[in-house]
C-alpha cells in the first residue's frame, strides 16, 4: 500500500522542522579509496551528527512533532544504543524529559552517555519481555509518549534528511548505500531517493551474521532477526512493519558483508580518512570491498554515496586488536 | 636579527604557491570541550591534510620553490616521521624523486607509508651520525636537494599557511596554540600571527618528558633535546638555528603537559569529536586540561585556536590500552 507511505512533503517538512536543531554533516572523500574501488565515493559523515549518529535526526523530528501538551509529559523508549542517546539529547535540547529503559547489563559507557545527556534511566532485566513491560510501566506512570527507534513514520522522515542534504551537494548519484538494522535509515533514504533523486539506486548493506533483512527482502516476508552474531552492534534488530514495505518497494538490493570485510572497511576509514566510525557504519564500504574481492565491479566508474551511520564506540575495544 | 626572518610577503607567497596543491583543512568545534574549558575553542584539523599532517604544507612549498633544474634531481631528507611521508608525497605530486634515509629499525608502518607515496628509501644504522652520513652519500650520488624538516625558511613559510587559513575564518583569536618539536610549525604560526593577527598570543605546547624547547625559551639559549621520553613521537627533536630566534621573539609562552594529560586530551578528541589524531597533536588541548587541573584559567571566555598537527598513528598501539 504505497498510499500509506510518507509523502514527499512529509520528508521536506521534516527537513525544515529539524534543520536548525541538527548538524549539517560533511561529505568527505578519500583519494585512496576512490583509487582502490575505481569509483567516485562520497562519505556522508553522520558520525559527526549530534550524539554521534544519524539517530538524532529522527528523534528530533519525532519530538518536535509532538503537541505542546505531549511534549510536557516527555518521551520514552527502551534502547541501549544510539537511539537512547539521541532521544535523551533531543529531549534535553527541547527541555522535556526522556525516560530510557535499559537492560541492567548495558555497557557502562552507554549508560553514562545517556546519563550525560540527561536521560532518566530505568533499569530492567535483559530480556525483550522485561524491556517492554518496564517501558509500559514507565509510560503508564509518566504519560510519556513512546518513540520507537525505527518503526515510526516521524523517525523515518527524520532519517531521510541525511540523504536530502546529500542531494544538495551531489545531485543524482548512481548509488546510495546505507547499513540496515531496523530499517529506519534505509527506508528514509529510499523514500528520499524515490522523491528527490529517482535515478539513484538504493542499496542496503547488512552483516552476513545478521542477515534477516536480506532474507526478508529475498523472500518477500518479514523474517525476524534470530541469534545475530556480528561486531556491528547497531544492526542486530529486525525490520519493522512500517520499514519493510518501503524497503520492498524502493530498495534495489541488499548486499552482505562478512566480519573480516567489516573490520577491514572500518580500519581503512580510520587509517586513511582519520575519522572514528563504529562497526555498523563500516557496512557500506565493507560490501563494496567484498564485492570487489569476488570479482564484481558493478560500481566501477560510478558516483556512490556511502552513509557513515555513527561514531559511538568504546575506544578500549577495537575489533582489530 | 629580526631582519633575517621571513617577511610578510614570503608568507603570503607561500600561501599562493601551495594553495592548489594542499587541502584547505576544516576548523571543527566541540560543545563538550567548550563547556569543559569555559572557552570558545577551534580545532584546525591538519590530521586531514594530505599525507596526514601539516608537514605537507612546508614540503610542498620547498619543492615548488626549487628551480626546474633542481627539481629534476629531486629532494632528500633523513626522517622516519611525518616529514618523510610528506616530502615523498609532495615530490610524487610534482613528478620528481624523493630520497628518504630511514633507520633500519623504523616501524614497518612508517616505511610502508613512505613507499606507498613513492619515496626511494635508503636504510642506515639507527644513529644520528649514520643518518647524516648516509644522507650526504645519497645527495653526493643523486645531486638531490636536502629539505630539512624544520630548519629551513621555505618549510617555515609553508607551515605558516595553516594559521593563514585560520585567520580567514576566525579573525584575531585570543590565543593560538601549536605543539613544538623542531619549531617549524610554531615559528611559522608565530610569524603568521605577528604579520596577520598581531592581537593573537601564540603559545606552544610541549611534553614535560621532552621539554628542551621550554628550557631553551626560559634560558634564552638553545638547549638540545636529550633522552626525550614521551608518547608524542613527533616532538622528540631539538629546536633549530632558524626556528629558535623566531620563537624567542614572537611566542608568548611555552606550556608543558604530562603524559597523563596528553593521553586524556587525545582520548577526549577521539571520543567526542570522532576524529583520529596522533599523540603529538593532542598537546595543545593537553596543556589546557593540565592548566585547568592546576586551577589556572587564563583562557576562560577566550577564543582559542588549537592546531591538531597530524593523524598518523598505528591503530594497533593506542596509548590508553
Amino acid at each position: 500500500m504505497p498510499g500509506t507511505f510518507p509523502l514527499k512533503n512529509d520528508l521536506l517538512e521534516a527537513r525544515n522542522r529539524i534543520r536548525q536543531h541538527i548538524h549539517y554533516t560533511p561529505l568527505l572523500t578519500s583519494k585512496t579509496i576512490n583509487t582502490l574501488l575505481e569509483a567516485e565515493v562520497f562519505f556522508k559523515c553522520e558520525n559527526f551528527q549530534k550524539a554521534g549518529a544519524f539517530k538524532f535526526r529522527g528523534a528530533t523530528n519525532a519530538i518536535l512533532s509532538l503537541s505542546t501538551e505531549d511534549q510536557k509529559k516527555g518521551v520514552a523508549t527502551h534502547s541501549s544504543g544510539n537511539h537512547a542517546q539521541a532521544l535523551a539529547l533531543a529531549a534535553k535540547q527541547n527541555h522535556i524529559p526522556a525516560y530510557i529503559v535499559m537492560p541492567e547489563n548495558a555497557p557502562k559507557v552507554k549508560v553514562n552517555a545517556v546519563k550525560g545527556y540527561g536521560g532518566i534511566i530505568t533499569f530492567c532485566k535483559p530480556t525483550l519481555q522485561a524491556r517492554e513491560e518496564t517501558l509500559a510501566q514507565v509510560i503508564e506512570k509518566t504519560g510519556a509518549r513512546e518513540i520507537h527507534p525505527y518503526n515510526n513514520f516521524l523517525i523515518i522522515c527524520g532519517q531521510s534528511t541525511a540523504a536530502q542534504e546529500v542531494f544538495e551537494e551531489i545531485p543524482e548519484p548512481d548509488y546510495f548505500i546505507t547499513p540496515v538494522g531496523g530499517g529506519g535509515l534505509l527506508s528514509g533514504t529510499a523514500l528520499a531517493c524515490h522523491y528527490l533523486s529517482p535515478a539513484t539506486k538504493v542499496l542496503a548493506a547488512e552483516p552476513s551474521g545478521a542477515d534477516d533483512a536480506y532474507r526478508s527482502f529475498i523472500s518477500g516476508t518479514l523474517i525476524p532477526s534470530t541469534n545475530p552474531n556480528t561486531i556491528a552492534d547497531g544492526l542486530l534488530t529486525s525490520l519493522g512493519s512500517l520499514t519493510f514495505p518501503v524497503i520492498k518497494d524502493y530498495v534495489e538490493n541488499i548486499l552482505l558483508a562478512d566480519e573480516e570485510f567489516i573490520i577491514e572497511a572500518m580500519h581503512l576509514i580510520w587509517e586513511r580518512m582519520k575519522i572514528v566510525i563504529e562497526p555498523s557504519a563500516a557496512l557500506p564500504l565493507a560490501v563494496l570491498l567484498q564485492q570487489k574481492s569476488q570479482g564484481e565491479n558493478f560500481f566501477k566508474g560510478k558516483r556512490i554515496v556511502l552513509l557513515l551511520s555513527g561514531g559511538n564506540i568504546d575506544l578500549n575495544k577495537l575489533p582489530w586488536q
